[in-house]
């Protein structure tokens, strides 16, 4: 049997995703995972420490592309399981409307927000998770960083593209901005 | 040893209360219980039927008067736990931001949301519930209805005061209005 | 001179682009124009009767694609000036959030949001125009609904692809809703 | 001709309104005033320097009670023209959900937020002005601050029981803070 032409056409080869890559706008979904207590505040923010797109070792949110034929919940589902494991229990919002939306150009005047490889365009979600969080082995580490930890001097020099931008925005969101 | 200042305030007298109500706006909270699927597609809504403030029997969702010293996220969580049982596990949103605010008053020609006792303010959430809902003695019944339950004109006849609205505004915001 | 690259690659072939469609979801913006009053309530929704993707001549609200290099905000500017017109005077929302996220797919069944031609990843906006709109030559017709019209058989007989649910979405998040 | 119940009790005479302050939380809307360029995009943020409740002189937005009887709307208009005057031609958004809920209590260590006199609930918005502001007599001064100004260690220090959070949220929600 051979595989339906939604599977094969979201597997690019490297050639064809760079392609598109220079021609168009590329849609990705980014989650902040957290930590709530009983009554939904947010006590932790989660951040992956991993070889970044602009080949830093940095710390970054879960992040990546949605594929063509795939809802934007099942792309957010995929890379919170990629990155955090089968365990995890990921809380995605009822809404689907993003907290807010981030732009990543190859030149990082435009936005702050800076992607060497592409024009992406991305949705943001604050996604609570309950479950034990794995970190994948492409990760170094995950550190859970209460809100003083996520605006330090040390935790921001620690991020690279605009990622410690979007945690404050994520802790603005949830009222926890000190 | 004596109650607290904060404590004896929120016990206001019928008569005291009333007074209140006729000088001030008073806030409320409502949260629409809902179920969802694992990766977070909103499934049923969940709906009390119930003696109401007007007078009638019919389906509402969760809701009451925010105490003062209480934070909003408390008065949510109580308000929840006395309408659906002590193990009904909501998962109340990271963000305070309610999706919609509904005005009711007295006149019912205002807003179309109706409340004979005052003008009341209501910071309007959905909130994800996982466990088990038993609710209070003061509910007939508890029903679970899908969006296209939710919308039938059965359902609508059976809400007064602008909840079958409210019911609706809930829908769109997680985008399964039918 | 020549074109810079960021512009030459926002104008592709019309055999690029459709390459790019069957590859990748493609990010559109859409905006419901509306009118307000001095409150900030919406009075009306705007919809134009034009040939829509799927052939038909339908009622849809403001929508296009984002290019290569293009900001958002640039994008929403862009369409609506191309089919409000110069004068419109469109008010863009201070936050770039999206009230909703509408996922097109070629497949009418997985959302009920219909584009033969495209896996779309449409990020939506209410936007108020104060100025005078005169629409594009490709428009038959610009037309200003209340809230009962836009809700009415009538309207939603004229709308295909589930632009009819996007609009009553849009009538929602802004509360007026019938 | 007698004034109307409605209007008769929105004006509670001091002693009234401090009974109720001390027994409910009361209905606050605040308004960020904003300068947006041609796409949207907010360049200052506006800021009262005057005589707060806390009896200091310091930085705030506006701000103010929902009387009895009042729409939010009407109350966000009427508190933007007493402290901006009748010409800064205020945008009130769409949608009547606040971009956050901020709660002031009398205890300033349960939010972070402070208010002296009351527990608050404040509904917070941020609202374009076009036009002229001219403040009223009350204020010292109104300033423009641009995003860096606004966050800066200089402008913090002159505001109290919370606003400058409240400014750096107001920041986040439009995609602004540095």
């Amino acid at each position: 049997m051979s595989p339906s032409t939604e599977t094969r056409s979201s597997w690019l080869s490297k050639e064809e995703l760079e392609t598109h890559r220079a021609r168009m706008p590329i849609v990705y979904v980014e989650a902040v995972p957290v930590r709530v207590d009983t009554n939904g505040t947010v006590t932790h923010f989660g951040t992956l420490l991993a070889m970044q797109p602009d080949g830093t070792i940095s710390r970054a949110v879960v992040s990546g592309r949605v594929l063509y034929g795939e809802l934007v919940r099942d792309a957010l589902v995929r890379h919170l399981e990629k990155d955090l494991g089968p365990v995890a229990l990921p809380r995605l919002p009822p809404s689907l409307a993003p907290f807010t939306v981030i732009e990543y150009f190859p030149d990082p005047s435009v936005t702050g927000f800076h992607d060497p490889r592409q024009h992406a365009i991305s949705l943001a979600y604050v996604v609570p998770v309950d479950g034990d969080c794995r970190p994948s082995q492409d990760a170094l580490d995950l550190a859970w960083l209460t809100p003083e930890e996520a605006v330090s001097e040390h935790v921001r020099a620690e991020m690279t593209g605009g990622h410690d931008r979007l945690l404050r925005l994520a802790l603005s969101h949830v009222g926890v901005l000190p």
